[in-house]
């Protein structure tokens, strides 16, 4: 297999230091739109497998000829949101396959924001789903951590721990502290405000797809491996656009752990205008400049890809899952967590950054050794559970099931 | 007496409306950086008495010369606290009296802010007393509402109503609110942000001055007129540095009503940095660009000079003392409430903007025809508080007297 990862950032590094360790491909491409990440992401691993370039990932010709230039049969697209449908276009285009860890955005509906669907996340991708079938191409979207793995545990829920689904709730949270601050987001507050303030989505099944206002349905969830209870609140998220396509539930809901304080935080930013992109005018060193309130409070923060050495807890990442079995009510949780001083030690990378590399590192060796296959543009939850949950074992990071 | 005034802004501008109804001056030269602000005022009046002028506050020489070249003998500040010390030195240099409603700034405490002052409001021009009093002229410091009439209650009940003081503690709050936003202030965001999170000031006999943490002290308050209950908290404030001076008590406070959202606001804004005037870098349209988190939240949230229409309410200042009279505990509210509707309808300007310029007009007035004089640097409660309330309600805004 012949990669081509596009991003050298917090993901994009993990999933290089992650594959290094790993047999299954003969070379990957590392090209990112600054040379010198790439490159230093490269030189870290001493291993000639690797090789980088610099690459504009919203020029969808360049990243095209880049496949061809070194005859590779997939993309694996480690970038921001923005750049997914270039990326996705350019793998189509020179005949690889295509995975991402985040579909392609979203946009409300004009009128009601808070109760009907606009676009919806990935409907531009799965709009050119028959391009991709005809090709008997691959495009496997949503495949990180969550989307990703918490679509393969719905899957596996509903092919061995259940004969009938209820609701399929993703819950995510953490117990993630930063040495010497008092608040410091251990993922970019940019896109965590752009998750939490876009319009949550929830699947009912006879009623489709539907949003709610920001924040709905508040909830304790009681996170495993000494995490603990974390508020929860409904968020706009991948895996509720894709678990319904494949797996048979009658509810399906995507509910973050952010916890009271960075709810409230999140609601003031709001009040304020503060998470806005459109620009306002305030004084520069030069006369008046045009900012982005929402960059400004980015920037205000600690960055969190240099907050690793500091940062002490575990993230889990997994899926809750109501329903029947033997005739029985069940309900269990299926859920991976990570120690951020184990993934610091192992990898010198941050929990959550390295908990959403992992998993397509996992899904590119399915692909490469057989253990998946498919063709169309396919959801996690669309291939068998049961051979990812092993490797992902066989790679030193079990999941985990309870009972409850 | 022919004025002086420094910055035709929200409260200048009210300074010259409600001046211009008055007859005890000959001459009122509005001078601002910009000249189209000045020109704005002085056209509206259609006064012969007031003419427009362009000046830099911080130039202290050019002052002067504005000062001698119209035979000024007093000057009004209506600038922001930035320029006090210019102003204040340019007025001594010409020989003028001096008039201002907000002190020189504090500095905190290198090492301890939260317990001991650093620099305190008004020590610069306290230390130049001196110069006033050989001179024989006079600088009148912290005469708005909030420094000024709060202070005029001080001495009022110290001569009037009670035989001891235990405790003077200004009490300032609100009901306004603005048709059409959920979050808007009705002052300035920026000086808000300044008073609130710099550390409050406390006086005690005996301990003298002293800090707390910001927001400490927390009450209830139950303020008059309809505007019911409104948690107020310690804030740094002028009155808390001049009432001690004058008036013997054996505590002084200064506490804003700014209601628990507003307060939980102010301490997300401090947990994120954004209250920080110290520049973060972030995207510009031609590059980085450099500004200050306080003034991007400061241009998100509307312009609060410009809601005086869409808003609806009262505003109200007092001061509480407790103490003893003829033997018995004693308890009073000195108060004066504006409310919008009316000081929109009467004077065009907001009931905040309006209730500020009130006062430092009735003290030119008392200066004026001689009810009061004096040299040196003093605070309104070095004068007799009588005079000035019944002016004060021959200007047809009387105060108020609550027996608690």
């Amino acid at each position: 297999m012949r990669v081509l990862l596009v991003g050298a950032g917090g993901v994009g590094t993990a999933v290089t230091r992650i594959a290094a360790r790993r047999p299954f491909f003969d070379l990957m491409v590392v090209a990112d739109y600054d040379p010198a990440r790439a490159e230093a992401a490269v030189t870290a691993l001493g291993d000639d497998r690797f090789r980088a370039e610099r690459v504009d990932a919203g020029d969808e010709a360049a990243v095209a000829a880049l496949l061809a230039r070194h005859g590779c049969d997939v993309l694996l697209n480690a970038t921001d949101p923005r750049f997914v449908m270039p990326l996705f276009r350019a793998a189509r285009k020179a005949g690889a396959s295509y995975l991402d860890m985040a579909m392609s955005l979203s946009r409300p509906h004009p009128e009601r924001p808070y109760e009907e669907c606009g676009v919806k996340l990935g409907d531009e991708q799965f709009a050119l789903a028959g391009e991709w079938e005809e090709a008997g191409a691959l495009a496997l979207v949503g495949m990180g951590v969550e989307p990703g793995l918490s679509d393969v545990f719905a899957r596996y829920a509903a092919d061995e721990l259940f004969d009938q689904i209820e609701e399929i709730g993703i819950r995510d949270g953490a117990n993630l502290t930063v040495d010497g601050y008092d608040f410091a987001p251990s993922f970019s507050i940019w896109t965590t405000i752009e998750e939490c303030l876009n319009p949550p989505v929830v699947y009912e099944k006879g009623r489709g797809w539907f949003t709610t206002a920001p924040f709905s349905e508040p909830e304790v969830f009681d996170f495993p491996d000494g995490i603990g209870p974390v508020e929860c609140v409904n968020v706009e998220h991948e895996e509720v656009l894709l678990v319904p396509r494949w797996v048979d539930a009658r509810r399906v809901t995507f509910k973050y752990g952010l916890g009271r304080e960075f709810i409230e935080t999140l609601k003031t930013l709001h009040l304020l205008g503060l998470d806005r992109t459109t620009p306002v005018t305030v004084p520069g060193a030069d006369g008046p400049v045009a900012v982005s309130p929402r960059d400004v409070v980015a920037a205000s923060l600690p960055d969190p890809a240099t907050l690793g050495e500091r940062m002490r807890g575990k993230t889990c990442a997994g899926t809750w899952v109501r329903g029947v079995k033997d005739r029985q009510p069940r309900e269990v949780y299926l859920y991976h967590v990570v120690d951020n001083e184990w993934s610091m030690a192992e990898y010198g990378c941050q929990a959550v950054v390295w908990q959403t590399a992992l998993n397509p590192v996992v899904a590119l060796e399915l692909l490469a050794t057989g253990g998946w296959s498919g063709s169309g543009v396919l959801g996690p939850e669309a291939f068998p559970a049961r051979p990812f949950l092993d490797l992902l074992t066989e790679y030193g990071s079990p999941w985990g099931l309870r009972e409850q």
